[in-house]
């Protein structure tokens, strides 16, 4: 075992052996494999913003077992998606990479209402496809997160029995948030510190702009004069915020841009100690030489 | 096994040979069978619409047993309708044709309220009675979509643990969704895409016109020029939807019109790849002797 | 077994031998016995509409001994009631009569909201009071619909499998149907199917009208040329709607009228093709022997 | 076994050994026992109104110990209090007075919406302090009726299966109820046969007043010229409304008032034929002496 | 063992072993061990106000193992947290301090609706966790406060089953309460009261103002002049009706304040009977030494 695996183990010393092995599974595995960092490919989308919007870019993504090749080839730590993307593949693709069963999702065709993702999949299939972890997203900030903070506490007390870590998607959204209130600092940081104190394994944010929401964190940030100028200065506060670095948190991509914007804001994650990232439309809306290609250079940059 | 059976039996290798056997079942029965085809008999009106409106054109079908022989005489793959149809013929015609039970409905006396309807069977029901699979309804769209993607979970793990398929009704309705997107071919593919991900083992849309309802998906189909002008091309697109063909979708008939108009529109669909259809009204409206002798027509379309 | 038992029976081929049991038991007790015609005491009008009202004709009633009394002296086929008024009886007259357990019930202290009675009574309770069967009241059209349509359901299944038959009383009531909607043929004939959909072995209707609710039924009507003129065509068509007769249907007898009033009406329902009545308040709130006398001579048009 | 509990006993034919073994012991009890009378104890306003409301006036009654202490020094046929009160002596005066433990609980912070008490103990509880009785309050009229029906019924079915009895508080009040309807007699008969018609082995109601509050009742009360003029007349009536007698009806003492007023009241009960009284602000708020005093006056009263 | 720890299990006779274990646990440790008083170390301010308001002042409690390390340094009796924080240091400190786990939080990114909290852990937990109890914070007045008592029952009901005391943070918050009558002595009075009714083993609230809320209270604390002019006195009425000193009550530290602040209320809190504090910003807040330093100051006062 690799001295950073080590480490993150032992801040889970809580956990039982089943995850510990898993998580172990996560941190070993492909290219960024005993680095301590983390690259995970996640397709949602189809479910999130329909199959035209997610794959007419590169139609191969309609074919499930396109993104089990995808993670493979580029060599990412793990493969994200909802229960039917997954079992299109399980069997075929079985062993071969950890998955992550994403639990719950939403999609674009009802709109209105407080953001409350349906359940959709459940931890005896994450079971059943022989699953590494389950995954749920959170939206901290909506009228439903009560709804949503007790599912999740009651899947990751069921999971952990199992021995099946739980990511968490911690995405404010919704009540009196404003759109650039999602992804302000002291939001993205109090998103990642709700997220540890709910028993999340790991932590999925966006990466968080210099934007402060509340009043009552803008006089904390003035009187302590916590830097958040700098994309790395505000990683290296969310991770700070989600118990000072002792939870593995990574940092979702986005929307689909350029490589030099990504592979600077990957730079950023580096260098504010952020754990790595979970990169889906910049990944399959690439052909796969590209994506992959892409893909290595962002893991370049972790193992650095 | 037919080289066809064969071949969709692969797109489901993560499932349970119990499963497995259902679908082989569906896929095996009747005069399609073995062509890779579908034709199936449901019979919910009477539930849906009404007695009279169901039935009165052709009074024999106010008998349950009606509908059994209706399926059997004219090669159907199987045979799909609510409790109290389906038992009040099961011992009856035991065995002689694979049958689904559908486990929601609604009814046309209440008005109003985002759309949802009543489950009124399960999966219990639907072993006692010998059923090959259930059926259920989802309305994408509604604002009561969560709570049907969560019962629609819940009965397809039960159901695949006992071995028995999932067909799903995947009707767009309510929320902001206009009439006539309900069939537009963003929004079918889209509910498509959202059953398969449900887990789904076979979807059943409507088929879609050439309107597109949303913003966001018009600038997807003009940027990447996906063709939808014709029937046969909106069928390919929905079947590309539901991931790459991998997932048997099937097409609604709809209300009842003239033979030369359906037969056009089962040609369209077999010439977008589309599974088979599912046809209810056109089918059991009609006089014995003309049903089966139309839906025979459509067989040989299929087969051809 | 008489033939007309025989013949009824074969109706419920999928049924279990407990439930074919206790229907056997239904149709062969009392002065009815054996003529496929039911004659059934329902007491729940002291939930329903108040002690005062309902016991004031007759103080009598107040005792709930009375009328499992009334029940057997007449020679009805069974008696129904809440779980109160049977459970002060069903020691005393244990095995002398086949008892309903009413598992739901409303009361006329509280108003507004969508019509939706209380579940009060289990097929556990049932079972400890050895009763034959449960009764449920649906109200079709109401917005609480679907709650009473899946407790229901539930409830039916339970029941089932201790062999308990399920009686449901299907009143549409709520929603945008008018007063005179309730009881419009189009409406009633709904109900019957939806009930029969729902798996009630004995479905329990009002009495018709001539009055069509409903747009699109009234077109249905007036093209195929329905009779529903007469009370007996209107039953008829009910009876039709209920499985074409394979369910079995009775009919109330609503508020208190004159003696001429109720047999004119039965012979209707008798002309029809129903199977019977369940007849309360003109019952119980005559003295003792006023009651008898015309409870057999309601027999004794259903038997000629 | 007095005549009196016996002939109490033999209405309750359908209960269980261990529920009528229960019964027993409540009538038997103290210095009414074998009277067919009892005398309740119930301190549960420290929840309702507050503990400076309910103490204040005889600060005594802070501590739990002391109604323990009243009971058993007045000789009452029980004690009824909410689980904090009854844990917190159920050890120290274990088996020395039969215990009702008062299921559910309103208090006086929260104001507004329709009237519904939260559930504050259980069965199990109950079972683990000994007690020989659940106490429930139902509010007929609220809005939130239904809800309190269904929990009754799941909780009287589950005390029933382990011997316990069921008394119920009927209170009416919420919904369209005027102030003053709340002890109307239509409404509080209305009361007493809901609770019957529920299961209530012990029913509670307030005394009633001449009030009629409902319009289709006082047709009723007029055309049978129903006598409700004296309070013996209306306790009468509401003795007959729970099923002839053949329930256990007691009366709540109310308000504080001064003494002539309570056993004025408390004749009227004994005369109308009500099975007796539940007195707790009138009891616990007087100084020890007093309050038993007064209560044996009210003994001596029912049992002359 | 002590007399004060003998005196105070003596309150409790109605518990298992397995709590009186642990209520002897929590009042035999630490330097306030045997005295009969308790000083708890809470830290859910990550949680509820969000991680740079609750750690910006002291960043070194960004950190779950800090907070472990300083409720040993000070000698409390337990330290309290969500799920989170305590498996963030469970394994590591195991057995050295007595752990209660938080059983449900709130958060500062949502607002509007009735206040209350999410569940956000399990008695499960607590046991995996090997804590002595679970804590679980009501809000009386609120809207919601019937969800609240009723979770809190069941969990206090599986609490008490495997041995794990129950602490209940009684803060009367929402529906009409003013801000002032948050802390208003009958407000207060009124909330440790229903707590005890709900079976707390361990009530914390809020040091009272001499404000008085309700109308009806204010009658009756002039009608019988009750002294709640100085915090001693206050806090007298307080642990008086919670069952006249037969259940621990425990006040909260509040807001950060200085030093000479702090000690004044502890001493008007000992003054007054009070069992105790419960510190979470005023110690974490400060720099280790300072806040040690502070925290056995409070420990000698209570100890004198």
């Amino acid at each position: 075992m690799s001295r950073h695996t080590k480490r993150i183990l032992s801040y889970y010393a809580s956990e039982s052996p089943g995850c510990l092995a898993n998580l172990y599974r996560l941190l070993e595995h492909g290219r960024l494999g005993g680095t301590g960092k983390l690259l995970i490919l996640p397709v949602d989308q189809g479910f999130e913003h329909g199959p035209h919007r997610s794959f007419a870019p590169n139609p191969e993504g309609y074919d499930p077992e396109y993104h089990f090749k995808l993670a493979l080839k580029a060599g990412c730590n793990a493969y994200a998606a909802p229960l039917g993307f997954l079992q299109a593949g399980a069997a075929e693709f079985a062993g071969q990479i950890p998955l992550i069963l994403k639990l719950n999702n939403s999609d674009s065709l009802a709109t209105g209402g407080e953001p409350c993702s349906a359940v959709t999949g459940s931890v005896g299939e994450a079971l059943r496809l022989g699953c590494a972890a389950i995954g749920y997203t959170i939206y901290p900030g909506s009228g439903e997160r009560n709804t949503m903070f007790e599912e999740l506490r009651e899947l990751t007390e069921e999971a952990r029995s199992v021995g099946l870590l739980t990511v968490v998607w911690s995405y404010p959204r919704g009540g009196n948030l404003s759109k650039q209130g999602e992804t302000a600092i002291d939001v993205v940081a109090y998103a990642a510190q709700i997220a540890a104190q709910l028993g999340a394994h790991i932590i999925k944010v966006k990466p968080p702009t210099a934007h402060i929401e509340q009043e009552a964190a803008r006089k904390v940030y003035e009187k302590y004069q916590i830097p958040v100028g700098t994309l790395s200065e505000r990683i290296r506060h969310v991770v700070q915020s989600a118990f000072n670095g002792r939870r593995v948190v990574i940092f979702s991509g986005g929307e689909a841009k350029d490589e030099a914007a990504i592979l600077q804001e990957i730079q950023g994650i580096k260098d504010g100690g952020g754990f790595g990232s979970i990169m889906g439309r910049n990944a399959f809306q690439r052909p796969m030489d590209e994506a992959v290609a892409l893909l290595r250079k962002i893991q370049d940059i972790y193992a650095a």
